[in-house]
């Protein structure tokens, strides 16, 4: 997606080998209008696909989960969380995640009155780098009974493995931008 | 606000004193087209006001506040953050807020690059109820030098203190459901 790699160039920074901060468009403040644009291209790329619900995670997938659910006629977006409160009770999915960015490992729930076998799931993330949270997200779908549609990724950290293991897997994964390489401060892009 | 306060007693369920479940369309699952009205209603409700920048906090909040900007021009949005994150750099605002949902402590931070003097600040969040999320979001703003166009809050629990203190500081406080109680189980919302 031009516009995103190219937002991702002007603004993006890259500080050291594997950390891309996005912090002023993606995930700490959010640009609508580019969120909206993004929303637009997972539309085109799951065209077809029967999506019922959309499955992010706390926190940076919530806003870009919110507004691409527009683009798929206003489907039930459901958010795993990661902490444990009050106001999750009855059944749980849970899957355990390792978190390389925060150095730790958590595990998240989903409320199993929000997904079922008569759900197609479309996951969501910001990122994509070792694929641990997205392998939590579709553990989950898996147990749910739940279809896969897929899942859609802002930007794939392709230097890492986790996009081209859940593919082997057979998982469809549609990233928007995919960075090849972070390496100096330079960003460059996978064709 | 009609609309919202008939999905409470529609989908909502009190269980204890103090806790109100509203998981199956805005804290955990998220009903998109209602959050489009209460952006709407929030726009009507600050109408006039020159917002640059809309504020919430992670995680509840990110959804509310990205579809509500829709209805301010598209401002952008930034969310507080938790926990500290390798994605956050720089000069950051902070501040310490107690959950009693959570029954934890933990500090909220900003980075300093997206909020500043020549902003008009809308802060937004799903509830409030003691307020202490609220008062560190409103620290931030403070610290920050933008002017605080008020707060819009989908839920206010009106049994509780927060709401009173924080419109008795002078702050613009609008609710689009203040609960007045959820004894045994049943919600009575403020006229």
């Amino acid at each position: 997606m031009e516009l995103l790699k190219q937002r991702i160039l002007q603004d993006g920074h890259a500080t050291e080998d594997d950390v891309l901060k996005v912090d002023s468009f993606l995930n700490h403040q959010m640009d609508i209008a580019l969120l909206n644009e993004i929303g637009k291209e997972f539309r085109r790329r799951f065209e077809g696909e029967p999506v019922t619900k959309i499955l992010t995670i706390e926190a940076s997938g919530i806003g870009i989960a919110a507004i691409a659910a527009q683009h798929f006629g206003n489907v039930p977006v459901v958010f795993a969380k990661k902490t444990k409160s009050r106001n999750l009770d009855g059944a749980l999915y849970t899957a355990q995640v390792k978190s390389f960015t925060k150095g730790i490992d958590y595990e998240i729930q989903v409320s199993q009155k929000f997904i079922g076998p008569d759900d197609c799931v479309l996951v969501l993330d910001d990122f994509l780098a070792k694929g641990q949270a997205l392998k939590g997200l579709l553990k989950i779908v898996r147990e749910s009974g739940a279809k896969l549609a897929g899942c859609g990724i802002v930007i794939e950290k392709g230097f890492q493995d986790g996009g081209k293991l859940l593919r082997e897997s057979g998982v469809r994964v549609e990233s928007l931008a995919i960075v090849s390489s972070i390496s100096g401060g330079k960003v460059t892009f996978a064709e």
